[in-house]
């Protein structure tokens, strides 16, 4: 795929990454396709490339389409698309590659990373995840990934999944706390900022030392008596105290000696 | 307090921090005690002061002590310890000063920080919260806190406690999702380095844009599908999947329109 001509089905966050990195890396990018023909135009403007609403209208002489639109839009896309004969990816984590399989090549182009509209992502650190139909559309997906990270595996789709659940609970589960602890420390009329390096520190030391050798804290000293002490803190909220208490429970089974 | 003499009480990671910070930025230690006399020999040898197991035998002129052993052992300490006139501090979150209101100046020298034997931590960026038992030693308290780091704040014991919990909850809790994910990746085979850029986009995006905005994923989106596709790798874990539960509730409750 020498031309490695591009369609970026979706103008969401995802689609908006990859188009940017895409242009930066040279790659042509011939359309942007979005319902909201406002968005498709504004993103297409950035990355020199043509905006289109209608689904129907997309090229069909690109090499790679990638739709990149919430999971739940997928199948519609699929059913509106043309049947174009370049190889078509989705970027989700738990959908499988196989509602792609009205098109001859297809597969799954997996970006692991929380991307938000406006924050630039280095993608050359970030890990892609590879699965194609056959073993020639792998090579191209191995081939187009390569451009733009350092980091690509192959996966199959049963495990893509895992990697998502994964990704869910030590991204979004782990912001959630993040959210609770600001919480906590505002209505004390405390600054989030308190806790910041702490946060840092805590995903920097996970990562160079393992989870289990970094976990601190009362419930891996299975100290009952601080544990009570945050409870009472927490007693007028029952759906955080639940939360407290079984992932205490689940500290401590694990140090239980 | 000009002298600054120093006796620190305990050996463990909170003790060992404080004595390389306090010996960094010139400070006199006189004593490091702990009941396990090479414990107290090994941190004394490294930062210049004497050793000592016997808290009867504790250097009675120095202007601070700092108690920095498990939340539990305080009580005991306390009841061992001579009458000294000097300021005497715990380190704890969730203890309230007055297990010290034998002594005349007594207060809190809280580092809110994870600390792992071997980690270095840099207390510059690190918060100090301070309190004490009257202006006079919350005065001092301040001063000698300054030394070590930019972030001080004073602090009282109520408010401490939730300081604490907010912590426990961004470190401690944070780390054991982190375990979590650990684990469900690798009994599928797949490297946890898959999501280290994650766990520190995650963190790092929380701190600049807030945990509110910075919020994705499914359970944000209310994606039962995908949340159940999740649920269905867990349904032989019923403690992950109960915290998996949990948590999305909590999340999708929030964003609930």
């Amino acid at each position: 795929m020498k031309n490695n001509k591009i369609v970026i089905i979706g103008s969401g966050n995802v689609a908006a990454h990859l188009a940017f990195v895409f242009k930066k890396a040279d790659l042509n990018i011939l359309q942007i396709q979005s319902r909201n023909y406002f968005n498709a135009e504004a993103l297409a403007k950035i990355v020199d490339a043509d905006a289109v609403s209608d689904l129907s209208k997309i090229d069909t002489t690109a090499d790679y389409y990638f739709i990149a639109v919430s999971d739940k839009a997928i199948c519609q896309v699929v059913s509106e698309m043309p049947l174009v004969s370049g190889i078509v990816v989705h970027t989700a984590g738990c959908v499988p590659i196989s509602v792609l399989d009205k098109f001859s090549f297809y597969g799954s182009f997996y970006p692991l990373q929380t991307f938000t509209k406006g924050m630039e992502v280095d993608f050359e650190k970030i890990w892609l995840f590879i699965e194609g139909n056959n073993e020639k559309t792998t090579e191209n997906l191995l081939d187009i990934a390569s451009k733009i990270s350092k980091h690509v595996e192959k996966i199959c789709t049963e495990k893509r999944a895992l990697l998502h659940l994964a990704a869910t609970i030590s991204c979004n589960f782990v912001n959630h706390l993040y959210a609770i602890s600001q919480n906590i420390l505002e209505e004390a009329g405390l600054s989030f900022d308190f806790i910041k390096p702490l946060i840092e520190e805590t995903a920097q030391k996970a990562c160079k030392i393992t989870p289990y050798i970094a976990q601190t804290g009362p419930a891996r000293r299975n100290d009952q008596e601080i544990m009570q002490c945050h409870l009472n803190k927490l007693v007028d909220n029952e759906q955080i105290s639940d939360i407290y208490r079984k992932i205490s429970d689940s500290i401590s089974d694990v140090y239980r000696t």
